[in-house]
């Protein structure tokens, strides 16, 4: 039997581990054993149904889109695979490859894609079915529970910082840089050659230094709304050379982190959305025209990478001794973690136990 | 002499035609018998003050950037262009080619930079000194008269459709089509490959068509704010087949036209922010970062191009028979033009003979 | 039944029309009936086994590998097309998509695919296997025995000059600028942008003016070897302003001509190799190091586009109105066409009616 | 006085220390009291004539073209530096900064270039006279001896790696692993994430390896010609895991190299010529287009980088903490260097003391 968690009363927390058969792989598809799966904050969203712009989560929905696992049956007429093989299950669980979207790289936007944990059974269970075509082989080098987390939260970090073409010794500014993709971005960010000055509460400031980066701020040391964060903004100004940055990168989910951001960027600056804010569509503050056109600033956001930027970014972490920090959680725990994700209390990831 | 029209009343759209001695060329400079220079709505902010971003424009400023001229004098040192030499000024008078900015592309936001016709003499006369390296020579095939208007219009609306990246047969929106900018995106637009949808008030759907536009919408038949702009959007959507733009390019200069272009684009579409909104500074409306996300969207903003990508608009405007629509005015007739402008009364560009 | 050509004697220009079921489309497979089919000059080379490279062609080989037929049966699992679908088939019958080749858009470099024409039957026949995941929707707007010819042709013509990077006025010499490659060349050269010189025998001269190219040269006229090219060399580079030519399109299939083709080039000048040399392996004449060092030369090399140069290459022919100058014959014929291939005399491309 | 090494006899590896009067600097010029040079292969190959495509290099002729120096007078109309300014100076002395080779990059093919060290004196002096905006300034936290190598070796493999797109996890071949060049490739190689195999006689295995190359091959126990460099091919395939290089960067300067370095590419692989082969000049060897076009290769050159190229191969130095490994001489000493050259005495660089 297929041991399964699933969202018992969306809206909510709840959740809950059922068993159900499992089940056979169609044409094209595989069978995978998973044994991790990380949370993302994207996942607590969907369970609460937080996000306004998405159709509620219907009851009973498996949720996860963070997965390794093993594939352990072949669908017919697939040969690209073979049993044994380790593969990630990605945000887009599948893609049709073929429309203009998925052609122009473009994959997480096909209008014929799913999404891994929601309204497609996702990876918070123990079997899974997935297309053969679309799950991304997971090097034997990497910690498989690790490279997990890197399913969603490293793909979007990395490509985020390659399509800001960022280059050696930038300064990158990361939002939220203690959680769950900040602390990747953090190392991407390295990895890359940039400099990193790393934003979040202040009992992140040790983990994200040991991340790599080369200056924290502790926003609520700033004033907010009422300056308009000029104050936070000096201090960036302050700590790139007077420069500002030229990358922000924003993996927090709120509207007031959105709206300091633009105010960080240098010239030709560029802010990178990838955290879906909470709460009600506010156009991001500070996004002015006109300021842009002085500044000749750039704003660009998207879900997560296709397939040639997982790759890449498994590539990266095997190369660069990328580490996801996490914590092994059991299978039943899921509830749980949203309640600390809520609190604040989680550095870097949780990874689920679903062997 | 020189004569040379100055701003006698900045806030106010008053200028006079004056007579000043002609000055010597410094090291590194030319002096140019400036023949043309077009007239851009930029010019009409700058005289009447409307930029709140910028420090008030001092009296007596001779306003104007781009323009077309002859090399008559050459400063000490100056080996790369000879007598005779046609060139043109463009918005950067000068900029210091050895910043970061400068060397990555960005000269128009190079700090030690200066502005024509803003704090630096600009092309509204007969005379002018310029940085010999950063004049850009004009092929003698081209009209000089329509190519003033390139120096800055031309240059910036090519610029824009370069930095998205068009590709042949992708949806471009020109908003603001009509107008000094807007003709010129939809000729550079349609040399580039792409089909163009252009927005502007009803009479100017015959230029517009004329200019190699495949749709004309007048936005005026659409409801504004009370319906978000869906309406128009709706109908944009229309016209692309149901793919909603690739790109808008925003030459207009309203908040409210900015407000509505978010939506007109489709999946992972761009918009290009080159018209400067009058009044106060406004978040772009329909910029919500959760909405950005979810359409992998894109919008960057640019004050004009450099000098490769002058030279790249000039062999475009050559190869591809790009034309200037202008109506060529008296040096002493600036004021009317400006009033002109004000009454939305110019199709395509105004261009002053300074001859 | 499925009336198909094929090489009755690999080596020699034998063919033969012959009758054979019908099959069906496995798991992710369509079937395809086949109106029109380009005939390649690599068509000819795999019939007569002249590529030293590759292993002997198989007696009965069905060869073709441009080719365009509607859909009119879905494999298992097929989902992508629907019956009725126009599609066309290219050089790469297949491949894997998944790989790193294929992930960084090499896909006719792909280790696990297969070749339209040579060991997998080609679009030769009346009706053809395919898989759903690698054939290119042709747009109806296109005349479909023409877009055949586009399916190798024209996909490797605009591959070849987009991965160039060709600019607007740069100056592109094609070679072999007559033939089935060359005359398409010409037209997507012209489509973006560049201006043309057409190098072929004297009696295309006309052909080649005719679809664009702004001067054509009888490289027979100028003495080859025993001056190592430099009359020919000295001719572009009069006919380009002094410059010589920033991109040289080699489409021609014999090793003199190539041995010419580096003399063409300018400064930061690009060879590209797309015609394949019969005869012996030589190296490139003229491509030594020293030489390339001091003008800063690059050379490269392809097969064919990937899915998304394929669907660029229609979108351009679509808003370019770029058209194949083709005779059609009838499916009996292809060994005159090789016998007329032999002796120089067809311009344009042969596509073959195979309704 | 200003203490300058002169080449007494072209021809010979002759060299002279004179005294001569300092120059004052003309408009846009600045004079640099020089304080190291590198001493390149190339200074070498200018001494002693070898390059059969260069005019003979003029008795008295100053060589020299890696230097660091402090800006100490300033022409009339200099702005861009200031009095006490660490700069280097590089392989191309000036660049007119205006002609199309320029503006699209390619500074070290402008027309109205010159080169440091022949025809124009170069850095092998104590005093030196350079266009103020041609140096490039160097951080104050490299070492400034270890920079002078980097302005023309740095720049040049820097510069090669960028344009031949290199991307995390590459497998990259340096040939002439452990010479000036190749040392510098092999750090900037592993700072831009790629895994290097280093190439070069058996005696530089330990140093190759200690700056980061995963592999070492002593390319002097394969057998040459008599096997058109298969074994050497096999063994690099072997290192890469089969898939072979995707990219060699040719440092060395024999033919014999260049002819192996096409066969040790995989598909889509491309090979860099910076290595000025000594001798005739001769077509590379397995450079023929039936090959490169089977395996998708591209082959390129180039003899350095533009100032946006310098600026970033010092960033990337300063992040990375790339280190050229030198021998400090004192000035009286390059007849020396340069029989230490002809041995193949010297790991890494020279430079010489010019304080």
């Amino acid at each position: 039997m297929n041991r399964a968690i699933v969202y018992t009363n969306p809206g909510t927390i709840e959740t809950e581990v059922i068993e159900k058969p499992i089940e056979e792989p169609a044409p094209g598809e595989v069978l995978l054993r998973l044994h991790y799966s990380g949370v993302c904050h994207t996942d607590y969203g969907i369970c609460t149904n937080v996000f306004a712009t998405l159709p509620p989560t219907p009851k009973g929905q498996i949720g996860g889109h963070e997965g390794v696992g093993e594939v352990i049956k072949l669908g017919p007429g697939t040969t690209s695979l073979k049993l044994g093989d380790l593969v990630g299950v990605k945000w887009s669980a599948s893609a049709c490859l073929s429309c203009g979207n998925c052609l122009e790289g473009g994959e997480t936007t096909c209008p014929a894609g799913t999404i891994s944990g929601f309204m497609t059974p996702g990876t918070f269970q123990q079997y899974c079915l997935a297309p053969a075509n679309y799950v991304t082989p997971i090097p034997r080098s990497l910690d498989p529970a690790g490279a997990a987390a890197l399913m969603c939260g490293g793909i979007t970090v990395y490509t985020a910082l390659k399509r800001a073409e960022v280059k050696h010794g930038q300064w990158v500014v990361v939002l939220g840089a203690g959680g769950g993709l900040g602390h990747l971005a953090i190392q991407y960010a390295v990895a890359l050659g940039t400099r990193v000055v790393a934003l979040d509460v202040g009992a992140k400031e040790e983990f994200c230094l040991g991340l790599g980066a080369r200056a924290f701020v502790d926003f609520t040391k700033f004033a907010g709304e009422e300056d308009g964060g000029e104050q936070l903004a000096a201090r960036v100004k302050e700590l790139t050379g007077g420069a500002g940055a030229k990358v922000v990168l924003a993996c927090s989910s709120s509207n007031k982190s959105y709206a300091q951001a633009v105010g960080l960027l240098g010239f030709r600056g560029t802010l990178v959305c990838i955290g879906v804010p909470e709460g009600g569509p506010e156009p991001i503050g500070g996004a002015n025209a006109g300021d842009m056109i002085t500044r000749e600033l750039k704003i660009f956001a998207l879900k997560s990478g296709n397939r040639a930027d997982a790759k890449e970014c498994l590539d990266i972490a095997t190369a660069a001794g990328i580490k996801t920090r996490y914590e092994l959680r059991p299978i039943d725990s899921l509830t749980q973690v949203f309640k600390d994700m809520e609190e604040g209390k989680i550095n870097g990831r949780v990874v689920l136990d679903l062997r």
